[in-house]
């Protein structure tokens, strides 16, 4: 249950996490996202211990978020890639930032997002791919899914 | 870096944090969007020590995500309450959520979100606030912001 402090990593995902808890794995897909592919890049990026970010980046390959293709064969050498699952992740990743630029960016965001369509600073938000509607907290009511018919996770109030 | 396997909890967050790594807290929010607010049921619902609730919760606390209300006088008993902060999280909540749906709920996902307004299942998707246009990895550039200028983060082909 121990962490580093990320207090002063000008990152609004670093602030997040500094203030919901440990989690530094998504600072190793937010660099993913920022086109660093290199263990070495990684490691000194984040600071980590290469043993540390050797378990890290194979638990990632193993669950399939990262695949490891070569760049050099003698010795071997791979970039890690991010797969369409690990792609996927972006919206986290994303949801994070924009959250640390809204909540604990008191100088500003650290880093702008620039929507390259419309040439606006990104601020984005979260809708209904059905009726384009915004969701928030109120706007969705939640039931137990095929995949835990009986609602284990629910509250009572909820079951 | 040690963490408790989330493998078997019928939770797509959950299972979000089984792939990307241990991130518990996330739980304690997610729990309180559910309406969960008394430290009892908080500490039943994750399995946790009562200590290491309270530690967590202390720093939720102190860093304005909960604020805590006080249901009962004598003895004092609190209500913990996400303040608006801890209710902008939901965002990452609801994005760890659907990814975990789309990616890591092979029987389908655990809990159903159902959007109010329309009645559609949630399929929950990040647009650019000012034109509307689905946002992804892709469609954006990244800068140096006012909260780091250096841009110190930034790899050093975006600076």
């Amino acid at each position: 249950m121990r962490r580093k402090s990320f207090e002063d990593v000008p990152c609004s995902v670093a602030q997040f996490l500094e203030v919901a808890g440990e989690w530094w794995t998504m600072l190793v897909i937010r660099d993913a996202f920022l086109g660093v592919t290199r263990f070495d890049d990684f490691q000194t990026r984040l600071g980590i211990s290469r043993n540390v970010l050797t378990q890290r980046l194979e638990h990632l390959v193993g669950h399939g978020v990262f695949e490891r293709v070569a760049y050099q064969e003698n010795p071997p050498r791979y970039d890690y890639r991010l797969t369409d699952k690990g792609r996927a992740m972006w919206t986290v990743v994303n949801a994070m930032r924009q959250w640390g630029d809204d909540w604990a960016a008191p100088d500003g965001p650290p880093v702008v997002a620039t929507h390259k369509a419309c040439g606006h600073q990104v601020n984005a938000v979260t809708v209904c791919d059905h009726c384009g509607e915004r969701l928030g907290p109120h706007t969705m009511t939640v039931s137990a899914g095929p995949g835990d018919p009986e609602g284990t996770i629910l509250p009572p109030h909820l079951r």
